[in-house]
């Protein structure tokens, strides 16, 4: 059975105050639904991907709540955790979905709404998708993160701009993308001159907290604007950092992405556009090794050459869409966001951002600090 | 692809104080391995389904959490939440996920700790699964059940003692249940003589706030002690009461039961024993009507004759285990603590419980006031 993607939406991302998450999703699911040329009647399930509406709103059961919104009350409809992944999660499960045979055409609802909250408290509530111990100790995802930095900085001795050249990439991409929630571009300088959050992580590495949706509309259904979904794998790992035999690899993305390329028939170097999990500068190098796109150590340097950004000479482009950083990142959103870009690649219809000539693409989506990964590997029809 | 249960576990439910989450899944887990005989590495995905630990407890992300507590991380793990049917949704995400070939052999943990909380911190988080408006103007779910019993009253004249004898049939069981929240049965009397919650429903046709965890391991393996899973269907319904057609009837138990009936090719009458949705005592006599066993207006007095009453002449027995009300409702769990007990029933293992001859089981999960209902359909091997 093939499944393909066919219709797709993304609304902006930013600090969306006088949006509520239902305009949201009603947003991106008529997008989506007008984009495949489907009617409402044929959407046969919906599958929610977000994290931190009942920490943040007290809002849960957001299966139905999203089907009665968009006006497919009565359908199947789920609501799928997995932290920063969710979306990607969301995904996966509307693909097994259809894959069963059970339904024939889906949608997939990634959303969060996170700016109407104190940074504190949403800095709390992130960290439910930390361990036990992480929580206790106080820690959250800037200083998890910057444990795993300090820790491939001892290891392959990157430099600072190497590390800050992950953002200087993303936000070149954001200010090509109108969703973004950031359109400026930045320069290495910059980003090295801003903050300390923790050590060695700059402000200007760490992703934003955002507001934010998208849809996809999955189907075995055949479809000249369907892009096929190849792939779509997940593995997990331990919760807590401590538990783990590397803090310089995710097992999780090692496997996941293991197990997608091997379904899809496809190496690495067949990849033309990838969107990968950069909530922080050393997110994107440690999946761009995990992926196999390179050995590890090695990514920091290609991307300061600038070979991952658009309009370099060489093969595969990287977060297109501005990635975490530069887009912004409703974590429950993420992963389908990244799709969605994909999508539009694929599509050719990226505009100022478009891969010329994109035929394969791959997302990869985390959750908390590497406990899950999600991979996905998608190709233009023929 | 024949589904099945092939192996099921549940902890003792009740105010667990002195256990943790992770012990009950652990419980859980190796009680329902050892009951399949199959070892720990031939389980490929976890599906958890829990409501409130993110609200609750702070603590979200629970694929991966349970998987590492289970001792196979690296699986995929997936956390679904559909209020209190998150345990018959995870169920369902499972089947599917075997449906699709992905799987051969996966577990479903059902979870839920409660009572660590105070009373009116957890019936807040409970509305987490109402709509905006039923929250803003304050009213919890006994408001909302007792909203559909003064309608069902109006309109189909049922007595106290119909209603009371709900929990008199489900208490007698679950004094037959060791793994229940309560061992004592109660009489009509002290039902109806129990303080008003909300008019017209008592202290004693309320569900109490419990803990505790079950687990069932679902393959499409061929096993003798395999019990087959012949329908797994969803549907919902508005979140709100306000907006939906009728208070007397829930259409997401129409819809997904009419389907599961469909897909097994049964008829309510072939159904041997079931465990039906018993939030309050009106929920389980709107759930007997609507999933087809009893005209509307008709189960309440079929209640009060003791014909679902274990050892009765007539051929239904439900709410074995003692249903939400005499056995507790964690209520992540609960959805698959439903099938738990099907299956003890199917396997001829329900002690003093045992349904005689049963073959065909059924359970209904619901979640809120019925904007999500799935429903299962089991068989007992030949």
């Amino acid at each position: 059975m093939t499944i393909r993607i066919v219709g797709s939406a993304v609304t902006k991302f930013g600090e969306l105050w006088g949006v509520s998450p239902r305009s949201l999703a009603g947003e991106v699911f008529s997008g989506a639904l007008k984009d495949s040329g489907l009617e409402k009647k044929e959407i046969e399930a919906v599958f929610v991907g977000n994290m931190l509406s009942g920490i943040l709103a007290g809002q849960e059961h957001l299966g139905s709540f999203f089907a009665e919104e968009m006006g497919i009350a009565n359908v199947p409809a789920f609501h799928i955790e997995a932290a920063c992944a969710s979306g990607g999660l969301a995904m996966h499960m509307a693909v097994n979905a259809v894959l069963s045979g059970r339904y024939k055409t889906v949608v997939v609802l990634g959303i969060e709404k996170m700016t109407d909250y104190k940074p504190e408290i949403v800095s709390t509530a992130l960290m439910a998708a930390g361990s036990d111990e992480e929580r206790s100790v106080g820690i959250t995802f800037p200083g998890l993160y910057a444990i795993m930095a300090r820790e491939y900085i001892r290891k392959y001795g990157i430099s600072e701009k190497e590390l800050a050249s992950v953002t200087v990439k993303n936000h070149y991409h954001a200010s090509l993308n109108p969703k973004a929630q950031f359109q400026n571009t930045l320069t290495l300088e910059t980003v090295i001159k801003s903050p300390l959050v923790s050590d060695p992580l700059r402000l200007l590495e760490c992703s934003p907290v955002s507001d934010g949706a998208a849809a996809v509309i999955v189907s075995s259904l055949s479809s000249k604007r369907g892009i096929e979904v190849l792939a779509s794998e997940v593995a997990t790992d331990s919760l807590g950092l401590a538990q783990r035999s590397s803090l310089t690899e995710m097992k999780a993305t090692q496997i996941s992405s293991g197990r997608a390329f091997e379904a899809a028939g496809l190496k690495p170097k067949d990849i033309d556009v990838a969107e990968v999990h950069d909530c922080f500068s050393i997110a994107e190098i440690l999946a761009l090794e995990d992926l196999g796109f390179f050995e590890k150590g090695k990514a920091g340097s290609a991307i300061l050459k600038g070979d991952l950004t658009l309009g370099s000479s060489k093969h595969l482009v990287v977060n297109t869409s501005g990635g975490l950083k530069g887009a912004g990142h409703p974590v429950g959103a993420t992963g389908v966001k990244q799709i969605v870009e994909i999508v539009d690649q694929l599509r050719g219809r990226a505009e100022k951002r478009q891969v010329h000539g994109a035929k394969i693409g791959l997302t990869q989506n985390v959750g908390g600090s590497g406990a899950t990964a999600v991979v996905h590997i998608f190709k233009k029809n023929d």
